[in-house]
């Protein structure tokens, strides 16, 4: 079972439990009255995954609802560069020695199934997948040991890149409007038994432009959240994204740039797979 | 007359109007039902300042409430970096030639008169005086000469500043926990009859530490809100930082770092004087 945020044929904003054969179990069904599913996490309604009730009959299917991003009203959405070796070789960077946190806005990202959009201002567009987390539990100066009891679950993540805007800032090149996207569902963190043992793959109309594992992180979830949290709360349904690994379009000889059409995918293993078209 | 956001003694979220006798007419009084001043601008009542009802007796004064960031609830809040050449050339580096944009997030953030709080990881805290605008009208792609019509007010912006995390990332110096200031509150654009001709200075315990004048931006508000608006749609409450002049304390031989029970103040000509005490 998974958690997702979806608007409904009205356009109304959704929340529900996707279960295991694709059907949606609405909150409405669930029997909890929170509205979203930031406020459900915040609530610490959903922290016993295994006590809901599915029993209700799903009236809607996975595929017949237009997802959001996991959490569409995060408070932020903290992001990691150059996290893993291999990656920040290609980019001819040294490998950090603290984490490189920017930001991704809300409107920056569109859920699972949803058109990513080129930007109109540069053909420098390119694929970053990675592993998302989703706070569970709020918290500031978090022990590392401590941090992974406040992660509510997982999630994939599309870091849609603008390179030339990117030299710039990173802000600039990480926050075009639709350039990215983050999920199809979020897997509670009681269902993944090692984060940091998980397949990670981006495929580029269907071939395989990025695998690696999350071992190979240089800093891992749980040292992520304790430094963040040395700067700010963490709140509950906040993001953290955790770095992509090698094989980046834009170190690729010639560049390999996302161009309108292209059928781009995400998948961590366990978590699923977040698929997305770029359009114009 | 200014708008504010503010919390009254029940700690319940209020937004309203305050007179030039420094009283505030709440949102109630003025009969509008926009729940927040975000709203308020989103909805369009308040696009003609001069047609409100500011009859009713005020009933609490401008020094008895709690005043929150201008729009606490902002969707985005887009800061530059080195858009004063003396700034740029204080920092050692080279005046930009597209703006630096960065983001704060809501919680890096105070309002007038709280506290400003000093990070308990850094000795290296510095203050930067700033104009601040507040978006009014949505727009993507907004022409330059078009850019100000979408302008709902201006405010002052202490962006305080974590040096050596700044030097990790930008984001994260710049998001310490209410390591900022945002206020006192929104001067309606109609009543600033030239935002690029506005003095700008900045006190530490009554001393003059930064003094400017906004003409002397590398872009000006215009270019910023165009600029910006490339990269997403800005909407209504969205804030612009608009960058801080020379005089910094990093800058100083020996620097000039911020200390707990220092006094830092923002005042922009015409706009009011942001002041707010360092604790811990």
């Amino acid at each position: 079972m998974r958690y997702v945020s979806y608007l409904d044929s009205d356009q109304t904003p959704c929340w529900g439990v996707v279960t295991d054969s694709n059907d949606i179990v609405s909150s409405t069904q669930l029997g909890l009255v929170a509205p979203t599913l930031k406020k459900a996490i915040a609530s610490g309604e959903l922290a016993s995954p295994n006590r809901l009730n599915l029993d209700s009959t799903p009236t809607l299917r996975l595929d017949e609802v237009q997802l959001q991003p996991v959490i569409p009203d995060f408070g932020a959405m903290y992001c990691t560069g150059l996290n893993y070796s291999d990656h920040a070789r290609e980019s001819g960077k040294e490998a950090p020695s603290a984490p490189r946190i920017f930001v991704r806005l809300q409107n920056s990202l569109v859920g699972h199934d949803q058109s990513i959009i080129a930007p109109t201002v540069s053909e420098h567009f390119d694929y970053e997948g990675e592993l998302a987390v989703v706070i569970g539990r709020s918290g500031r100066h978090i022990p590392e040991e401590e941090a992974l009891a406040h992660v509510f679950g997982y999630t994939c993540f599309m870091d849609g890149s603008v390179r030339d805007w990117q030299k710039i800032t990173t802000t600039l090149g990480k926050n075009f409007e639709h350039s990215g996207a983050l999920g199809p569902a979020i897997m509670p963190a009681s269902h993944v038994p090692d984060v940091q043992a998980l397949t990670l793959t981006t495929r580029l109309n269907g071939r395989v432009v990025q695998q690696a594992n999350t071992r190979d992180m240089i800093f891992s979830v749980a040292q992520l959240i304790s430094f963040v949290s040395t700067m700010i709360t963490l709140q509950p349904g906040d993001i953290i994204a955790t770095g992509t690994p090698d094989g980046v379009g834009q170190s690729r000889n010639p560049p390999l740039w996302l161009k309108i059409g292209d059928d781009i995918s995400v998948t961590v293993d366990g978590l699923g797979t977040l698929a997305n078209r770029i359009d114009a």
